[in-house]
């Protein structure tokens, strides 16, 4: 049933959009239906609260929420959803993405956001298919197979190193 | 007109109520109508954007918001009006407040959150007067006894000081 | 009575103008009367203070100050005035604007800054506004229509987003 | 299928277990089957990656694993499996907890840590929960009755100190 | 003619004063006529403008500021004189310091604070000390003393650790 | 004995050879035999174990290992060997590489990484040529020339600025 | 050769001790013969520099050096030898640490110190048994030994865990 | 007799002369004698010993030291004088100059350094004449220059602005 569950990747920005698409061409990889909106938590709050109240009858299984500064996007969507909210900090113009880490991260007891890398789109990705893939057998196989390229990949590279050093 | 707009003072959670009061007490102590309540930007999401939503209406002039860690709560009330919101960043038991901070004053372009120091609760009072003192004369001649009272403290320790040493 | 107040945007150097310039062109969109300095809390403080000292009768309602750094102009000129003062951290060359921000945030009780985001001088003016607003009908209005063009400014890009995903 | 699927918790030291045990509590709470085990990246490396390795034939649906200091323990477990790990930075005695969650949450691209606030037990529970309800109506709706316990909490707290303010 | 000049000890609360006293107290070992005051840049700014532009001509070769948080006091002394003005960074109950720090420290070009560790009253002392010394022979000799005694201490501190190790 | 002990230097991705190359390059200049390999405690964690494991009878003094973000990869390699572990923590994208320092340095009790500065790859070079120089009295000559050269590179460097100033 | 060169423990204060002790301690229960010392880089430097610079003839193989706030002192012993310098940054009364490891590891190209944890004593010892056991058999059973009993109680604890849990 | 003291400006590394040239520019525009020169705490130590220890002998009145990264400088110099030692905390290429401002500025009771802003090489010329001018009427009567200049120039860029604002 959950195997065709859908995730929904919101930026607070367009700005957001550079970093984003590459967990949206992740999920995409794996064959997963994507979503993708542009929502702010302070500029369109209802709107926010309105997808994330519906997300789970929508047919979604899996939040992704990415902003940058005082980002709130993540932890206002949770607020409204029992489904897994997972979070990317957005590095802004100043403080390099610490702000964005503390407000995603530093969420108060009952409402969790499952908080990646600063800039961690890919893995926010790849984490919302290892979710999903607990019901999903075609999805755990392929996170294997991505697993063994990464590991066939650094191989290579280390015997090209070998070869040049 | 807008001389008896109250002013709403909202905690996260009822542990920050300790540094709260004070800023109840300070208003208070201008005469000025308080409504103080808990209300959560994750658990009563729903209930915070109503309060803000109907805040104008419901007679107050600026909103005070406290909360700590992912500090949303400032950021969430002032998606929905456009009064005037106070934020205070309350420390909490990791990372001394730096995450409150960050999380209530780096808002995005568009919604502001006028912010204080971390547990400035008092200031936060303070700063909410000064805007209704704009069109309020007996509270601006408060602020200016305040003012006083503040410089004759500091005179008054400085010259007991001098005895001392 | 209120309602003719003007606004004060004071920079520390004409380095800062390039964002400061943001908060003037945002005022002056809302139809806000400005006037813009460039003061020094260290190298033209008896202007800085004198300046804070008249500016209520000199028909200031509120005053926007913005600096790098130490950054203490805020605090400075909120020690000469009860009228609400804003500051706008400047981020400079070293340390991302943490500097600027925790100088302009940090201030002791009795003298509170409305701090906004670092370099945040878009908010800056909004914040103004909505101060003022609170004795400004008209000024209230244009808010809550910006508050609508950012709602529908996001709503268009998220369609946009729609059709190229 | 999945509805029966264990989620292991792991600390780096006995000495997390005063933090962790929350998550356990919680997890309890809501009748999923947890094991808890202390396993070191760096002192017990090999039981780790076993037991990592083998989690998703042994039953379990995701890992919870708690760490302090240079907290690499949910990242070498996430090495060794493509189950969902979730992550705890716990404070240690040191820069309260900032050097835990930087080495939890940032991680590089392929490998994901789902990280929760530095300390955050509890939060680490419920997200493990919200993912095993996907595919267990049960789970779904006891975080439902959560969510409108937690909602009822502070409206309750929210009565009482109206009363007494 | 300098060899009289007497040391400011200014600080901006009395709260200080548990750490500031250790710098009035080095100076009198020393010999230097010491003037200690409260004044504040926010509560009491005229005064302290007002005192930092006599104090050459009262008599002060070295003016000693301590502040904490939004830490402005050096920095606005130093806006009114010519002497050199040391700035004691205080650690106030957040941040650990580091806003007073760099709120003292990072001063913009024209104006420099002179300034020592977080809570380093002793240091401020001596640096004063060595300002005054380049005149007055007297206070060299017993700088040299007092490093000759240190060396001698720490030297005795080795001795009886090499005895019980 | 130990005086033919060659010295590894691993790194986490490709993308690392631009620093850790000076690394590499310093120990040839010492004739130490270096043996350079991209592993990742992420991607190849079996490899990097075994590695580790084997790495003392397979000849080696010393292992270098450099990662940047969460960098587990010095630690990880230090639990699978008593050989001594020097950490390079890289700079990445974000923070400035204060997240790789922190998860390099901040290792627990028992199993040390003797971390240098960020991006410090020439000084992990010497460090390992020091720590072979204890046997090995051929080394240990061309420190004492390096330390030699470097005086001699500065004091050359004094005499011509001598000239321009 | 090698075999019984010694380790040297240096200090910048007596209040170091408790920290530095647990290095001592660890040192001498794997039978290196210690030499503690309380050195500052800035009280007593003429005594840090000649130990240092005699320290290889003096049959030391390793010096472990602890300071805190700007610790100076490991780099400066490393800047008079050729020997491996470990430096342990020791947590002092504010900043958590921070000053002292950063002052510590980020040391110029040519002179590397290698840094362990905050108040890492026993790491540091164990890095410096590492160090020696390159060329000391004996030592080099009792660090496997030490590998083996840190698993042993590791995988005692967790034993103990599932019979409470 | 001070009056015609020198002022010593030394540099870690050639790499600094960026920065550093604006102290000795400005020293030389005030007349003041200036000697710079390369020395490094960690690769030639003997010489910056021996430069400080004999640097009151030698007519130095003021010594300005700057370095980055571990900047161990100004605190060496100051451990072999009883002169007056500003620190120039350098910006390196990684934390932002973090690391130099906490090497400099923290150091242990007995042996200050006047630290100022990162980069703040000016400020460190004009505190030093500052020092010098405390004996010095000629020194005093341009800082009084200098200091109305500074004035002039913001009053005269504040008169422009409002032309074109």
């Amino acid at each position: 049933m959950s195997q065709n569950l859908k995730v929904a990747v919101i930026m607070g920005s367009d700005s957001d959009l550079k970093v984003v698409s590459k967990a949206i061409d992740k999920l995409k990889s794996f064959g997963v239906t994507v979503e993708a909106h542009i929502m702010s938590a302070h500029r369109t709050p209802e709107r926010a609260m309105e997808f994330a109240s519906n997300a789970e009858k929508n047919g979604f299984g899996v939040i992704i929420a990415a902003a940058g500064k005082a980002a709130h996007l993540a932890g206002v969507l949770a607020a409204h959803t029992v489904l897994p909210v997972i979070g990317i900090p957005i590095k802004s113009s100043t403080l390099d993405g610490l702000d964005s880490l503390l407000s995603t991260v530093q969420m108060p007891s009952g409402v969790p956001v499952a908080t990646v890398a600063i800039d961690g789109a890919e893995n926010a990705a790849i984490l919302a298919v290892q979710i999903l893939a607990l019901n999903n057998p075609d999805l755990k196989q392929k996170l294997l197979e991505m697993k063994q390229q990464m590991r066939d990949s650094v191989i290579e590279k280390d015997l090209e190193l070998s070869k040049n050093i």
